[in-house]
């Protein structure tokens, strides 16, 4: 029997992840201690991130645990037939890459003597890198199969960890929401990796994949719940309750204008001025992936719903114009359009923290935007950075609008190669991929129901032909 | 082209939106400014409000959200083929309704030094007055285009802003959770709204207006997190830590004998027992309408609970009776039973709120109603009101009685007229609606899939003509 | 007619639901008062709950109703025509039981000058109470009406309070997250139940006990609301802040590695790598079962890692070959698998709070095992118990072990006894209960729609006859 060598499910991904289990609780129980947030007043003038503690972080964690779990999972489940393959391999990659993002940015930020301390911070923080390999893995949803999407996340999470580390130690990036860390990063390392997987079969489009009324509504309430609760995503990190109350205030009013953008662009779109489905899951969101380089600036009220405008009309014509054109001209198919959602946005919402910062507005209530250029509590900021910047002393708005474009370059450079590179470590046709027909399909990985009410009078031998006439098994 | 007098949703949807939002930015930018709650130490003594911080209000905020952007757009979404008109609309509703209420309330609250100091407690506020429009729109869901709906909200908004102040200011209402000032006030408003679109046509029924299991489910999905979040609705505004403990115990307690009082008095109505799910998704939240009124009172827990039987029961009673005469006799059609749901509980909760006042109970605890006599700070208070107060001096509590009713007489004249007149403005003809055969329908406003393994075949052009066999496209 | 002694729906459940709510309020008003936390001074130096307050208390009591009502709710709703059944029965039955475990609770731990001093800290603990009869109810899903669910409750939650203080005030046990108290007595109880209301019938399947690609998406969608908010279940009676954190993390990871263990362990029970949906349901909330006991131990990241894969492991081999031996040779239904869910994770758990105790384990943070040793607040403490500790005075890791396997044998004899007497209560023809063929069926007490666009054109008395065909009504 050529078990071994065949690209079977079960011969590769239980393999896969019990390797990956057995590996992580290893290194776990030789580098991870319980970080004792009593033990840390030693470190009190150099660290802020440990005046966050469980009653400030708790209940933003359950936030992004709902927005990674509950509403990516089901903004993804909008294909008819693969509503399993988008909600449950969504908790899979996820929580691989939590795990694994707790030991690489633990190695980067957290280690001391010899120990990793380990703590809610750093659970939030590997949410953070882990929102980026869902969103990459966006691209390829339904073309790819779990084993694929595993080594997709053990890829890219060293690499995201890698970038954010530059871009805020050496250019000391201001980004409160992970515009440029996360959605710049995210978008261009998927799409990198989607050029390679490219498939020229799927041109002419695919019988499966298509939504239905139910599908596409649940793929609403998911976006709706990421609208709801990214107030906290753009504001966890904030370094003042001030500043966290404008990062909140900020991105629900891009948010609250991006929808309603999204409502008339969407509807100027077409003949009849009906919406869009498509643009409606996702413009909706194009405000709050746009407001993170600024949400804790003195942007104005005003100066935050006119960026959810410009998101939101930048998203929609992406979906229009520029997705058919990544497409047909440079090969690169994006299932879940995060060119859309997360790349044009964030590179307006970068643009939008240059002009915020060369502006430099001072608002009546006193405060000027330089207290913005203190660099925040970045994602896997080091306490190293504060003091190298206390030693830099002097900051001006150029400097730091050059910094901000500077990193939007560096980090669309390594992210793209990045993606480039791992699309050709996981193309190889040992490992399991779906074929053409069985693209945007639960049977490959799930044992799905048999939507009708013939189903429990099949001998269990037939049900099983039925459902899995897959070449690779 | 006949472009600019036909009533196309294309003409009239996003140019209607682009400048509701265009001019909605101008205001704020000329107005808006962030309201700095360090800035707030030199009035620490007249607004309670500022001692509400963002740890406050914060996660009630989210509760809010929730409650209106998931728990009633599901609630909403009952009907087979309506889905994207509730939910997707009730999202283009809240959030015009908040950006425009966040600007009227601003005006009348928050205005000083030629600014609306803008803050997280403005957004509450605005929610606050949101849901009256979105409960107002439940009256006349799938009979009315977004236009119209709009166009209510723009009218509304105002009018519940006015009637809120009137009944705080000068009748001192007591009523935590908005009984009067919401759900009397959205209720009635929503009725002669409905009224003026009375539609004969719909009098024999209609075969779109229908149900499925699974929309069924996830109806009551909704109204299952509208229930949870409700006590956090009716405290959000208690002025101290032990009113809004009472207030969570008492809204959950009338909650939690709402629910079961449905499941029995829904069970004997019907000939064989069974459960109307019409019932069921609305019912188990009268108590929270009801409770409203007295929430923050010492009304015991054995009232709380008891005034949520008599909630659930005047609700079930009014789908049963009073709705049906309402269509036939005084021509008022009620699309999803706001009138059972809002009108009926608040009015009971109300006399319930008189009743608790004029009792005038002292519990064990050594607290007394009085207590409850300082005016709290109710949605839009004004600081100007606490002094008024303070200068009234002494209270009684048949004053007080009188009040209560005379505040809800007021909201239910204006309401009443107000919507009757704001009916009479968004019928015209020249206004986007819906032919009577396309209510309860998505496809005028929505690109909906057609839920059939043929959509992928048919070409675009066969896909549209089948899509849209509109009228008044 | 004969109304009376049919077991008809009508007669009884609408009969049975307001003689509880009238005597529960009857006894609320004798019996219940606020519990004001401000009079709870001259108590503080034995009642350590009191210092758990409204900011500590309410957000994890909303966490825990979104678990009950809208985890657990959807979770169950897997079956294709009893999604009613499910989600609406667990709200009646869940408000039933914290109504009731109020008082039966509020007698045993809040009675003091002849009343139950009433707060949100009461419905917490009734709200743990509820979850037991929710547990036990989901063995005997879909084969029992009601009626008899909620005399089970009735009879359950006071056999759960006795035995819970019986492990507590006897055998001092450790197990914050309720892993025996709450999952192996619920498992066994319900366990005992289903036994004596065996279907033969029903051995062969059933037509009706069937899954629809939607449904299980839903309960899958379910399953994962619980997973999100398992930490805050395990972490709510923490002692302090210090065990709260732990208790946090250590779920987190036992539920993160239960995950991964699940897709890989499913996987590889298939022929064709297929993961099993009722696995994915279930087997991913194991880790938070099994590490209940031992959450705020010092058990470290890996130890918790670790037990999440074993408790997951256990989870699917129990669905595998557990499930079908309990059928067929101890003739036990378990529809919903609570025995592979809460049993099997639960005494795995267990073992692994004894080991952790004998191991006595001291972490580098300088915390030792020993701070783990002083009774927790656990479910319904009497503050007396910390007295009664406190004379005990020495405490060593062996007696502790062989008290937290002695309450393990306790809860275990209890339950299953106590099940079994409650089956052959509620077993008697005269209650209401389905019919085998009606068995999985929300149409013997719900109006369920009719899905097909027919409905409308049937006149209302055809209706009805064909939706109810039912042989008790």
């Amino acid at each position: 029997m050529s078990i071994v060598f065949n690209p079977s499910v079960r011969c590769q991904l239980p393999v896969l992840l019990l390797l990956l289990q057995g590996i992580l609780i290893g290194l776990f129980a030789v580098f991870l201690s319980y970080d004792e947030l009593s033990s840390a007043t030693s470190l009190a003038n150099i660290t802020v991130a440990n005046t966050h503690d469980l009653d400030t972080y708790f209940p933003l964690f359950k936030d992004v645990q709902l927005m990674l779990f509950v509403g990516l999972g089901l903004l993804l489940s909008f294909l008819k037939l693969y509503g399993f393959g988008a909600m449950a391999l969504n908790l899979v990659i996820a929580n691989f890459s939590i795990q694994w993002a707790v030991l690489v940015q633990g190695f980067f930020y957290h280690y001391r003597d010899g120990k990793i301390h380990f703590g809610l911070e750093n659970v939030m923080h590997a949410e953070f890198a882990a929102v980026t390999a869902l969103i990459s893995a966006g691209a390829i949803l339904g073309r790819s199969s779990p084993v694929q999407l595993l080594l997709m996340s053990m890829l890219e999470i060293p690499l995201f960890v890698l970038n954010d580390w530059l871009i805020n130690y050496y250019f000391h990036i201001i980004d409160i929401g992970g515009t440029v860390a996360i959605h710049v990063f995210s978008c261009y390392f998927g799409l990198g990796v989607s050029r390679i997987l490219y498939r020229p079969g799927l041109r002419a489009g695919h019988s499966k994949n298509i939504t239905t009324s139910t599908t596409d509504l649940l793929s609403l309430l998911g976006s709706i719940i990421l609208w709801i609760f990214w107030p906290s995503f753009n504001s966890v990190l904030a370094k003042s309750a001030e500043a966290r109350h404008r990062a909140v205030l900020n991105t629900f009013l891009a948010l609250s204008f991006s929808t309603l953008t999204t409502f008339a662009v969407s509807s100027l779109m077409d003949k009849r001025g009906r919406i869009n489905l498509v643009h409606l899951q996702n413009s909706i969101l194009a405000g709050g992936v746009a407001v993170g380089a600024s949400a804790d600036m003195m942007i104005t009220p005003a100066g935050a719903s006119g960026l959810g405008c410009i998101a939101a009309f930048s998203c929609i014509l992406g979906f229009q114009y520029i997705s058919p054109f990544l497409e047909r001209k440079l090969k690169v198919q994006d299932q879940c359009g995060i060119h859309n959602l997360h790349g044009l946005p964030a590179i307006f919402g970068t643009l939008g923290s240059i002009l915020a910062i060369l502006l430099d507005r001072v608002d009546t209530g006193g405060h000027n935007l330089h207290t913005g250029f203190t660099p925040d509590i970045s994602i896997g900021k080091e306490s190293l950075i504060l003091d190298e910047v206390e030693v830099n002393g002097a900051w001006n708005a150029t400097d730091q609008a050059l910094n901000q474009a500077a990193a939007l370059g560096v980090t669309f450079g390594v992210s793209l190669l990045g993606g480039y590179i791992t699309g050709l470590l996981i193309k190889p046709p040992c490992l399991v991929h779906p074929s053409d027909e069985m693209c945007f399909d639960d049977q490959p990985y799930f044992q799905i129901p048999i939507d009708s009410e013939e189903k429990w009078s099949l001998n269990p031998k037939a049900q099983r032909e039925l459902l899995v006439p897959l070449k690779q098994v």
